[in-house]
């Protein structure tokens, strides 16, 4: 069975994966520096799931026979250590989620913004070299963002333009075969862009074989009759994503918070597709020296939309939300072509849930046990693009 | 009179360039943190022209009434620093010429190649955000390089996609008005392409005037009866471009080094263009939100051309060098289209030389005193891409 190696193993998506990984046969080792705990900590957060301590959680991934061994690296940057990992190791595969995830994190300040590009972009430059060095045939899988292309005024081709023109496509491009062109909304964004770069002249230099995952906004949280089991949630302004964000402020009484029009579009899946696209990428990997992208997500709506749906689904709770339109703190295009594409996922077998209102409810049946842990003042945005 | 801030004083473009402005009366301001001279000398070599100590050069530029101030800064990636020396010379023009130039030494190793990205890429976020709290009427000058966009299959358009197809102009592109995709060649690109990148989303977003120049690459030395006014001149493996080390083979009598067949074409501009070019910019800024692409050259020649054309100017001084197909140590297209567009420096004023050869025949003259200085085992190629 393949052995996974899964870089931010403390994380909201790395924890889920590694517990659906040992479950389902597959060695996992682990890496995580739990940055992720102090810095919603240092914004005055908490996860709103009561997330078992990393000394709990380390001693139950011990308790499957399939589980390897993790470790506290201190930072990703360092080639160093990083290399005696996967030497160490030897993974067939690594997930790398070891990256700070949040888009208004890197524009709260430049301190926080260069903390970003340092660990994200620096943290997966010394990754490749360690590979290169120590496991030059290993699958990386890395997660990117839908958030790297923007908006753009055409379709949102799989990372590589497409040999058809995306406007006439009886034409030839001749641009086809070069990296789509990303326009990023944020510090964070870009640290992505840059890592796509880094990861795509690896593969071609040095034959690295890596799969780039354009995700969407993520949503959901595990419910497990162990509470060691539990994945961590964030709603605040900074690591809290849209949907889980509308459904916590359904459940405390408070009107969802659209930024802006609300007509911005962005592409959403629950985290167990995200688990079951992670382990399509980990079954099929990319060829030694390819570069492929999966823009990997279930259905897009515009925000207004999706307040409608937590709407929805709150209902099926007695819960009747309000919601509220907030001047956008952000820099977005408000009418905008939205077609991307996400075939390659589908040709792996990817199959999208079909029914987006049963995963918000179901998330919001899992959460509702810990609404007493709710910080309110965490949730209105504070920090401006401009 | 414009008061311009060269970030990168001490190097081969910025020395140049401080004294062209000071005779020319502008108000210049520096900083440097003498990197350069230390990886030149890390890796064994040295300016074959003997340049003035940090100490004399300084004590130069302050005997004209308008230099105002240079800074050594320990590191522009000091964001804290950086912020203090721009609101303390508040500059109407910062030329930022502050990074690791060399292709080679970002691939020597890992530790060379993170050092490269994080003095680049974060040195440059850094500077970005100091010059949004500082002085974010400023332009922004920086220097890219063509090496950014690699070969691509198709004309080579000024950083953005153009409203016309690149290869069927009477339609309209459809991804126009998107930053044209890079396919850069090195780590040290990549770490430009970063730069392209976070410096176009600061203007998109605070309206931060900047001009990227995707830069030839540059030949040249100065000269003058004043030996403090001679630049640096690096013709060793890392640092030194291709017909700088050309010319040094040819006057040390040992065969030119082409790598691989030589049929790879490289745009190049001779020194004193790269100087009218930068003038220009500075001269006629971009608006503010602009972010402005000059593509910075003046011909193009496949690199076997090159050498004949050193070869036909050392004839000039009685040397008949031979040359010598290496096996090439990076990886690139050997036969490729090479169409890059110029128009918008040309469009400013730009009047390229018209007699490669004669600033060929120049610069040997001008290095030909300082031979007996030249170390030749730091020639030869000895990093390898892959």
């Amino acid at each position: 069975m393949k052995r996974v190696l899964v870089l931010g193993i403390d994380g909201y998506i790395g924890y889920t994966l590694a517990l659906h990984l040992l479950k389902n046969g597959y060695e996992v080792a682990g890496l995580d520096n739990y940055s992720r705990r102090r810095w919603v900590k240092k914004l005055g957060g908490d996860s709103l799931t009561p997330i078992a301590t990393p000394r709990a959680r380390d001693q139950y991934l011990r308790s499957f026979e399939n589980f390897i061994d993790q470790t506290s690296c201190i930072n990703l940057k360092d080639y160093f250590l990083i290399s005696r990992i996967l030497d160490s190791y030897r993974p067939d595969t690594i997930v790398h989620l070891a990256e700070q995830p949040s888009a208004p994190y890197s524009m709260l300040s430049a301190n926080a913004c260069i903390e970003t590009q340092q660990e994200n972009t620096i943290g997966t430059l010394a990754l490749l070299w360690a590979i290169r060095e120590k496991c030059p045939d290993a699958h990386l899988i890395k997660i990117g963002s839908m958030g790297e292309y923007g908006t753009p005024n055409c379709p949102i081709p799989e990372g590589i333009i497409p040999e058809k023109c995306l406007g006439t496509p009886s034409l030839s491009c001749p641009m086809s075969g070069l990296l789509f062109p990303r326009q990023p909304g944020s510090f964070y964004h870009l640290s992505k862009v840059h890592d796509t770069y880094n990861i795509d002249f690896a593969c071609r230099t040095w034959g690295i074989r890596a799969t780039d995952i354009q995700q969407g906004v993520v949503f959901g949280c595990n419910a497990s009759s162990n509470e060691t089991e539990l994945t961590r949630f964030d709603y605040d302004e900074c690591f809290g994503t849209v949907i889980n964000r509308f459904c916590v402020q359904a459940l405390i009484g408070t009107p969802l918070t659209i930024y802006g029009k609300g007509t911005h579009v962005r592409s959403i899946l629950p985290l167990k597709d995200s688990i079951q696209c992670l382990n399509l990428a980990i079954d099929y990997p990319a060829e030694p020296g390819e570069y492929r992208n999966l823009n990997q997500y279930g259905e897009y709506y515009d925000i207004n939309t999706m307040a409608t749906m937590v709407m929805d689904a709150a209902a099926n709770y007695d819960i009747e939300p309000d919601y509220q339109h907030l001047e956008s703190p952000r820099t977005e295009a408000l009418r905008h072509i939205y077609e991307p594409i996400n075939s390659n996922l589908i040709n792996l077998g990817y199959k999208p849930t079909d029914d987006m209102i049963g995963a918000i409810t179901e998330l919001i049946g899992n959460i509702r046990p810990y609404v007493t842990r709710v910080i309110p003042h965490t949730i209105a945005p504070k920090t401006q693009w401009r």
